[in-house]
C-alpha cells in the first residue's frame, strides 16, 4: 500500500479556480483565506477538462500550475483529480460515441456529468491521453499528494458497444450459451437463447424481470466501471508509481446505504486509499441526532473495512447541502462533532465540497467554506477554522489505526442486488442495510468496534460474526461460516438467508445442509406480514414485537431462546442457539425491533466478553466513544450526540487534546460536545 | 358445448418439465409425488415454444410425449397449452415484425411474455403451423383433456400493421369517415379527419383524451385479440373437433375486477369452457377474510355467468404468490376453504400455478405444490393433498349446476371502459366494480344466488335485475329493461346511468324517456362530492350516509322511499320505487354504504320471496352456503369465513361428505371450516 | 388602447355551431335560448380551422356568416377567434413540420390541441393566410366586437427549428459565447461551450439542472410565443386596425397561480384587453368558500393589474368543470356571487365555456349554459339568466374603474421561474404565489384595494409595496425600491430575497448593499426547516409560529419588531422596521402564518391610513366590499362569502341596484348573497 505523504490530518476540499478566472481579486484572496481557515489540502481538476482543453488539442494548464505553486507557498498539498467525470461539449459533438445510451436505447445529449459510455474506445483513449499529460506535468510536484480519479463513478450505458462488451463478459463467465441458459433459468417463459446476439441488457422495453440477467448486468456494470477505471489509471501507475490513487465513493441519502451501483469491496482492491463523500441529514425531523450519528458511524466503519485501513472523507459540507429535500444548515457544534466523528472512526481527513460556493449552476447553493458572502466572517468559516484547529491539535492521530474489531457484520453487494431484485417477500419492507443498522446499534451504543465485511473476508479475526438476511449465499461461504463457528467463533444468522446460490438459483432440497448443521434447524416457511400485522416473541418472560418477516422453523438440535406467541406457529421457535463444537450459533427467525436485538447482544456480549477498549465510563448510550491508537497511545474520542449534556468518568488522568488540559474523574460533555483524550498505553 | 372428458373434479396444474430436463431425478419423482398429492390433471406447454422448437424447424417433442405417457400411467389427464404466449428468441430476432410496438411507437425488444403483435401475418402463420403440429401429434391421445390456448391474453400493439387493421375495423364499423367524425364528435377541437390515414391509435404523443377513439380502440383491441385467438384455434378445430378449448381469463388484484383489457362476455362465446386464474390476497391487513370471500364469490359468479355453465379455476396458488405487494402465505385452513369455495360457485377444478417452483427467473418464488424443498413434507403439500382428497370425496359434484339465480347484476365491459375513460365525476371514486360488489353483498350474505350478466343477456330468467352505474346504455337495452319490468320483473337502477349511447355520445333532450317511464323520474343534476363531504338520506326514519355521487331527481310518478336531508336538494327524493305494469322499478340516486343497500334489498327480497334454496339455518353472515345440484341431489357447501366458530342448523339428517358422517341438528363449523352436505331432492 | 365597442357588460361565451351542423333544430333554438338567457355576446371560431377549411384551400364560411347574422338579429356581439390553437389533421399530415417536438426530441402525432411548433415558418404562414381571410370577410361586420387570438397559449417545442431559434435568441442576448458561458457559469461541471451548435434546450436526456439555461429557455419560450402571436395578429392589425385584440390567459388549479409558462406582464403589452379563463373549485373539502374567494380576488386583481385596466372573464363555467379531480356542481347562489365578484374586481364580462355542452369528445361534460338536456328549464339556465339580468341591472358599471390601489404586491414571473428551479431550500415549501396570498389576505379582508404588479412598474403610485420572496432581483429594482422608500413609501421585504441577479448568478460579497441600506440589516444565513419543525417569534408580547424558512439576520440600523424565541438564533431579530428618509421599510425574516401578517399589516395600515374607500360598515371579514367608480358614482359590491348571513351598515341611503331598492341603515346579506349599491360622489 502506498501511504499518503502527509504528516497531518487533511483539511480542505474541492477547489475550482477555473470558475473564477475572470475574478482575479477572488483568486488572490483564496490562499490567504485557506490559511486563515487552517486548510492544508485542496482537490483540483475534477471537472476541468473543458477548462484545461477548451478545444481539441489546445491546452490551458497555467491556472492549474498556479494552484500547485500557491498551495506550496502556504505549505499545502494538492490532490489532483482526473477530469473524466465530465467531458467537454466539443468532444460530445465530435465523437458522439462517448455519449451514454439509456436502458430504453435513447442516446443522451451532452449535459449533466458522469454520463460517458464506459466502453467507448475513443473515450478510453482520450482519457488515457489526458491523464498522461497530467502525470507528466504534475507527477514530479512535491506537493502532489494523490490522484483522485474521476468522480463518483456510477450509472450504466446500454449502447451497442456496451451490449457487445456485456456479451463478451457473459461468454467469459459462462463459456457456453447452454450454461447461461441454465444459470438464468431461461426455460421459464420460453426465453432460451440460441445465439449470443439475442442477449440484451435489462430494459423496460425488453426484459426487466429476469433476475439472472439483472444480477449479471449489475456485476458487468460494476466490473466494466472498474475496467474503465483501470484503463484510466494506467498512465498514472506508469508515470507516477509512488503517488497513491483514490476515487471517491458514495452512500445514499438518507439511510447512508453504500451506493447500489457498484461492488465497492471489489473496487477498493484497485485503490490505494478509500475515500468517500458523506452527506447525512443532521437535525432532520424524522430521527434523533443520536440515530443519525449511529448511521454515520456504521457507514464510516464500512468504508474503513473496505481495505481494513484508514480512509478519507473526500467530500462533506460545512453547512447545508442543496439537493436534499430539505436543506437545513448545520446547527452550532454539529460541524465540529460530525467532522471529528469521522476521524474517530478512521478517517485521516475532513475535506469539503467545496472551498468556495459557485456563483451559478446547479450546485451554487451547496454549502462551502467561503459562501457567496466571500469573507471569513461567517459562522461556517468559523466552524471550519475551528475544525482545522482541532485537527492540528490531534495531528498525531494521523495513521493511528481504529481499535481492532472483534465483531463483524457481513454485508454483500451482490446479496443486496439479488435481494432488492427478487420478486418475493415485500419490496417495501426488505430494508437490507437498515436491518444491518438495527444489529449494529447495540455495539455502537456500547462502543464495541465493528467491521462491516464482505463474505470473502477471512472471518478468523473475529469473535462474533453477524450475518443478517444473507439471501444469496454461496456454499463456499456456508462452509467458511461453519468452520469459523466450529473453531470457536460465534455467528448470528437470520430469516431470509441461504435461499439462492451465486446465480440467483434457489437451493433445492430444503434449507442448505451446511446451514442446518450450523444452526441446528430447518427453515420451513417464510411468512411475509402486511405492515399492520405483527407477531410477538417471548424471551425469558419478556415480550417483543416481531414484524415484516416471520420464518417458521423446525428445531433439530438447537436451544430455543425465544418462541412465537401468536398465529399458527405460536409456540414454535423464533430465536435459537446452538453449540457447534467450540463455537456457538444463533438464529433469529423473524424481524424484531432493536429492543430485542439489544437484549440478545447484551447476552452474547457478556458471554464473549465483548467490550469497549475504553476505560472511560459513560452513563448514556448517546455518548459514543471511539478509539484510535498506535503502539504507544490510545486516543479516545468521546462524543455526545444527545441534545442534553452528559458526564463521563475517567479513572486516571489524561490530556484532553482539544483544550490541552489534563483531566480526571468526572468530565462533563455538553450537548453536541466532543473531547479527545490521549491515553498512554502501559 | 363440448363436455370435458373427465368423471372427476380436476386437481393439478401447470407442469413445466422442460425446466428440469437436466434434473432427471426430479422428473422421475414428479409423477409419484403427483399421485401422492391426489393430482389428476396437468397443464403443459404454455410457454414451451423455445423448448419444443429450439431452432426454426428443429423440434423436440420427446419430453412432451413423456408427459402424456406418464400421466396416463397414473391415470391422469393432460391439458395441452399452445405456446403463443411467448415466442422464441430466434423468432423475435429473425422476424422483428412479431414484436409488439407500444403506444409511443417504440418497438419492444425480445423479453417478458404476452407481447406479440396480434396482427402480424408472420406470427399468425407461425402460430397456426405450430398448433397444427401439436394437434397432429397429440390430438389422438386418450388423456388429452382440452386445449389451453395461449395464456392470459392481454395488451395491445400499435405498430403500422395494427394501425392498418384498426383503420380497417373502423371502415367496417362506420362505412364513411363522416360517420366516424360524427360518432367521435371530432368537430370538438377541430379534429375532423378527411383521410383514413390520419386516424391513429390513442397515444401519449397524440390523442389520449378523445373518448370515442379510446372506446373504439378498446373494442378493436378486444376484437383483434379474439381474432388472433380464432386464427390460433383454427387448426385445433379442424384436427381435433371433439377436444374442448379454453383460454385462461384474469381478474385484477386486489378487488378482483374482471381484466379491463378484453370483453370477456364476447370472448367467452368462442370458448367451450371458461377458465380463470384466481389470486386473491387472503388475510391481508385492509379487509376481513369475510370481505375477501365475498369478492371471490362474486368474481366466481361472474365467470360462471359468462357462459351460464360451470367453469374451471385454471390457476391459483396453494400458498403465496410472489408478485403481490406483500406475499403472505395462506394460513392453515385457508387453502382448503378457498379451494372449495370455487367448487361451491361452479368450478369443476382446482388447478395451480404451478406444480413445482421454478428454480430461477421471475416467478421462482410463486407458491407451488412442490417447493424448492422438493418433498411431500411441507405444509403446502399436506394442504394440497387434503384438497385432492376432498375433491375426490365430492367427485359426484362434477357437472352439477350451481343453484339457479333469480337475481342478476348487470355488468358491461364497454360501460366499464367508457365510465373509466369519461372526463367527469371523480376518477378516484368511480369504482364501478366495487359498487357492484356493494350491491352483491346482501345476496351473498343471505346465500341467494346471483348471476353477473351482460346487458345482452335475456333478462326474463330473473326476478330481480340490478343495474348500477349503467353510464353507457343503449336504447335497445332500455327497451329491454322496460319490457322485463312491465312483464313482472323488478329492476334496480342507480345514479350515473343512461348518460351516453353506444358511441359515447350524450343523450340529448334530458334523461332518456324510456328510463323516465321505467323509473318515473327525471335526473336533473349529478352532484359529485369531495371525499370528505357527504349527505344523509332517510328511509323509514332511519338515516344513512350518502357520498361521492348524489343525483338531484324530480319525481314524476314514483314513490319516494328515501329523501335527502342535507344540502340544497334536502327533501328531494334519494331513493324511489314505481309500479310498472306487472313489475316494479327502484332507483337509487346516490351512492350509499352497504348498510343502506342491505336494508333496501331486505325489503325487496321479502317482497319477491328471494331466498336461499338451502334448508340449513345459520346465525352469521360470514357463513356462506352455496348449492350445486343435479336432478337427484343438492350439495350444500357451508363455509365459515369468520375468524370464530359458528353453528348451523340442519332440520333433517344429511351426509357431510368430507367426513362421510351423517349429521343432523346443530353442527359447529370452526373458524375457516367447511362442511358439504348431500341432500336428496324429494 | 382600443375600447370595446359595447355599452353593456358582456354576457355569453364560446359558441360552437360547427359541432351541430347536422342538428338544424338545435341551431335554430340557440339564438332564441340565448336571448332568453340574457346573453349578448358569443365567441366563435376558436378551434374551427378544420370546419372552415376542411381540405387545403376549400373553405366553408357559411355557418360562421350565419352566426354574425343571427347575433345581429338578437342585438348581440361576436368575438371572433383565430383558429391557430388546433390545426386540421390534413395540415399535420401534409406538413409535419407544424407538429410539436417534446423535450426528449420525440415528434408528437396529430392530436389534442395547443401543440403546434411555434417557430415553423409553414405554420406561421398558414396562420397569417387564414387570419387574412377572416379579417377580410368579417372585419367590416358591425357586430364584430374583438379578436380572440388562438387559445390559451402555452407549451413549448424542441424541434430543430426551435433549437436554431433559441440559439439565435441567445446570440442576440449575449453576443458572444463567452458571455453566455459566464452567465450560465458553465465552468461548473466543465460545461463550457465552444460552438453555438452545442447549445441545446433543457431535456431529461441532456441538461435539466443548469439553471441559467433553464431560465433563458423559459424566457425564450415566452418570447417566442409572443413572437408567434405577433406574427399571427399582423394581418388583423393591418386589415382591422380598430378592432381590439385579446387572447385568453390562464391560472392554475387549485391555487389560482398565474400560468407558469409565460410572462403575462410582457405578453399583456401586446394585447388591447386582458382576458382570462377562471376555474376555481368552489365548495371543495379543503378550504372555506371565504378562502376560495380570497384566492379568486387576488388573481382577478393580478389580471386587472397587467394593464392597469379593466379585463374580461373570457371563460368560466356556469356549473361544474369536467377536468377537476372532483367536479362538483356550483351550489345555489354561487354562480351569481362568483360572477359578480369578477365584475367587482374590474371585469367587464362574464363569459362561459361554453354555450352548449358538446355531445361528445373530451370536454363533453364541462358545464355549459345549455346542457345535454337542451332546454331552459335547468337550474344552470336559471342561474345564467339571473346573472344576465344582474349584469343588465348594473350595466352602467361597464368601463368604471376599480377603486385605485395604494397597496401593491410585487409578483415577478422570472422570479417564479428562478425560485421554482433553484436547487436549494425545499421544493415542497417554496410556495411563492401562496405566500403572496398570505400577504394579500389582510387587505382583502379589510377591503383595501391591492394591485399585483411587476417589478418593472413605476412604484410611485403606491403608499405600500409588499415584495415577498424576491429571490431573483435586479440591482436596478433595488435602487428603485430604495428610491421609492426614501421618497416616503413603505416597503415590506422578506426572507429569500435579493439572492441572485437577472442571470441567476448569486450576488457576491454578502447581501446586496442597496438592500442593507434599505432594510438596515444583513442576511447571514437561511435556515430551511423540515415540515415538522418550527420556531416561535414574539411581537409585543404575543407569540406566533414561524416555519419553513427562518433567516438569521444581523440588525445594523433597524428596529426589532419581533424576535426569535427558539434555536441557536433565539433572541435575534425576526421582523424589523427602519425609517428610510421619508419612508419606512419592514423586513420579515421568516415565514409566518397569516395571524402574524394580519397583526403586522394592521399596524402598518393604521400608520399609513390605508383603508377601504367604502363607507359601508361590516362585521365579518368574509364579507368583501369592492368598489368600481366613474367620475360621478361609486358602485359598492358587497359580497358575503360566509356560510351564514351577515349585516352591513349604510350611513346614508343608497340604491341597491339588483333589486332597485333604496336602502339605508342595517342591511342583511344572506349567506352567499350579494348587494350592489350605487353611491353618488359628492
Amino acid at each position: 500500500m502506498k501511504e499518503l505523504n502527509s504528516s497531518y490530518l487533511l483539511h480542505g476540499g474541492d477547489y475550482n479556480p477555473e470558475q473564477w478566472q475572470d475574478y482575479p481579486q477572488i483568486l488572490e484572496q483564496d490562499f490567504k483565506l485557506m490559511k486563515d481557515a487552517n486548510i492544508n489540502t485542496v482537490t483540483v481538476g475534477m471537472f476541468s477538462w473543458a477548462a484545461l482543453e477548451p478545444e481539441e488539442g489546445v491546452y490551458h494548464f497555467e491556472w492549474l500550475d498556479d494552484v500547485f505553486d500557491h498551495m506550496n507557498e502556504i505549505g499545502g498539498k494538492v490532490i489532483l483529480a482526473t477530469p473524466s467525470g465530465a467531458r467537454p461539449a466539443w468532444m460530445a459533438e465530435k465523437y458522439p460515441e462517448v455519449l451514454r445510451t439509456n436502458s430504453k436505447g435513447e442516446k443522451l445529449y451532452f449535459g449533466e456529468r458522469h454520463n460517458h459510455c464506459f466502453t467507448s474506445p475513443i473515450y478510453r483513449a482520450k482519457v488515457q491521453e489526458f491523464n498522461t499529460l497530467l502525470a507528466k506535468r504534475y507527477g514530479a510536484r512535491n506537493n502532489l499528494l494523490m490522484w483522485h480519479v474521476s468522480n463518483e463513478y456510477g450509472g450504466e450505458c446500454h449502447c451497442e458497444l456496451c451490449q457487445e462488451a456485456f456479451r463478451h463478459w457473459l461468454k467469459n463467465k459462462y463459456g457456453t450459451l447452454k450454461a447461461l441458459n441454465d444459470a438464468w433459468w431461461t426455460t421459464f417463459w420460453g426465453h432460451s437463447f440460441n445465439d449470443w446476439s439475442q442477449v440484451h441488457s435489462p430494459s423496460p422495453l425488453g426484459d426487466s424481470n429476469l433476475n439472472g440477467l439483472n444480477l449479471d448486468w449489475r456485476r458487468f456494470v460494476s466490473d466494466q466501471t472498474i475496467d474503465f477505471y483501470s484503463n484510466e489509471i494506467q498512465p498514472l501507475r506508469e508515470l507516477t508509481p509512488n503517488v497513491p490513487i483514490t476515487t471517491n465513493f458514495m452512500a445514499d441519502t438518507f439511510d447512508l446505504i453504500p451506493f447500489r451501483g457498484l461492488d465497492y469491496f471489489e473496487f477498493a482492491k484497485h485503490l490505494d486509499v478509500v475515500s468517500w463523500d458523506c452527506y447525512p441529514a443532521w437535525n432532520n425531523d424524522f430521527e434523533t441526532p443520536k440515530h443519525t450519528a449511529m448511521k454515520v458511524a456504521m457507514i464510516d466503519d464500512y468504508f474503513r473495512s473496505l481495505k481494513q485501513q484508514n480512509f478519507l472523507i473526500m467530500e462533506s459540507t460545512p453547512s447545508q447541502v442543496n439537493w436534499h429535500p430539505y436543506n437545513r444548515a448545520k446547527r452550532p457544534n454539529v460541524h465540529r462533532l460530525s467532522s471529528l466523528q469521522h476521524i474517530a472512526h478512521g478517517s485521516d481527513s475532513n475535506l469539503y465540497f467545496q472551498w468556495r460556493q459557485s456563483r451559478g449552476a446547479s450546485e451554487m447553493f451547496h454549502g462551502a467554506v467561503i459562501t457567496h458572502e466571500g469573507s471569513s466572517k461567517t459562522r461556517i468559516f468559523h466552524d471550519v477554522h475551528q475544525v482545522g484547529q482541532d485537527l492540528n491539535a490531534i495531528a498525531e492521530v494521523k495513521d493511528c489505526k481504529h481499535a481492532k474489531a472483534e465483531v463483524a457484520i457481513i454485508f454483500d453487494h451482490e446479496n443486496m442486488w439479488a435481494l432488492n431484485d427478487t420478486q418475493n417477500y415485500a419490496n417495501e419492507t426488505k430494508n437490507y442495510w437498515q436491518t444491518l443498522q438495527s444489529h449494529y446499534q447495540y455495539f455502537w451504543e456500547h462502543d464495541i468496534p465493528v467491521d462491516i465485511i464482505s463474505p470473502k473476508v477471512d472471518l478468523t479475526a473475529y469473535k462474533l460474526v453477524i450475518d443478517p438476511m444473507h439471501f444469496l449465499m454461496s456454499t463456499k461461504f456456508m462452509d467458511q461460516l461453519y468452520k469459523f463457528t466450529s473453531s470457536g467463533g460465534t455467528v448470528v444468522g437470520t430469516y431470509l438467508s441461504g435461499v439462492v446460490n451465486e446465480n440467483d438459483l434457489a437451493y433445492l432440497g430444503g434449507w442448505p445442509e451446511q446451514l442446518q448443521h450450523l444452526f441446528g434447524l430447518k427453515v420451513e416457511e417464510t411468512d411475509t406480514l402486511y405492515p399492520n400485522q405483527s407477531n410477538v416473541i417471548e424471551m425469558d418472560g419478556q415480550s417483543f414485537r416481531a414484524q415484516d418477516y416471520c420464518e417458521v422453523i423446525s428445531n433439530i438440535s438447537a436451544k430455543n431462546l425465544a418462541i412465537y406467541k401468536d398465529d399458527f406457529y405460536a409456540g414454535r421457535p423464533a430465536v435459537t442457539m446452538k453449540k457447534v463444537d467450540h463455537g456457538t450459533s444463533y438464529f433469529i427467525a423473524c424481524r424484531t425491533n432493536s429492543d430485542f436485538l439489544n437484549s440478545l447482544y447484551e447476552l452474547i456480549s457478556k458471554r464473549l466478553e465483548l467490550k469497549s477498549d475504553s476505560s472511560i465510563g459513560k452513563d448514556n448510550a448517546a455518548v459514543s466513544i471511539q478509539i484510535r491508537q498506535n503502539s504507544t497511545h490510545k486516543y479516545l474520542f468521546v462524543m455526545n450526540f444527545d441534545e442534553t449534556a452528559h458526564q463521563v468518568e475517567l479513572d486516571h488522568s489524561m490530556t484532553e487534546m482539544l483544550t490541552n488540559e489534563l483531566r480526571n474523574g468526572t468530565v462533563k460533555i455538553p450537548a453536541g460536545g466532543v473531547a479527545i483524550f490521549r491515553d498512554q498505553i502501559v
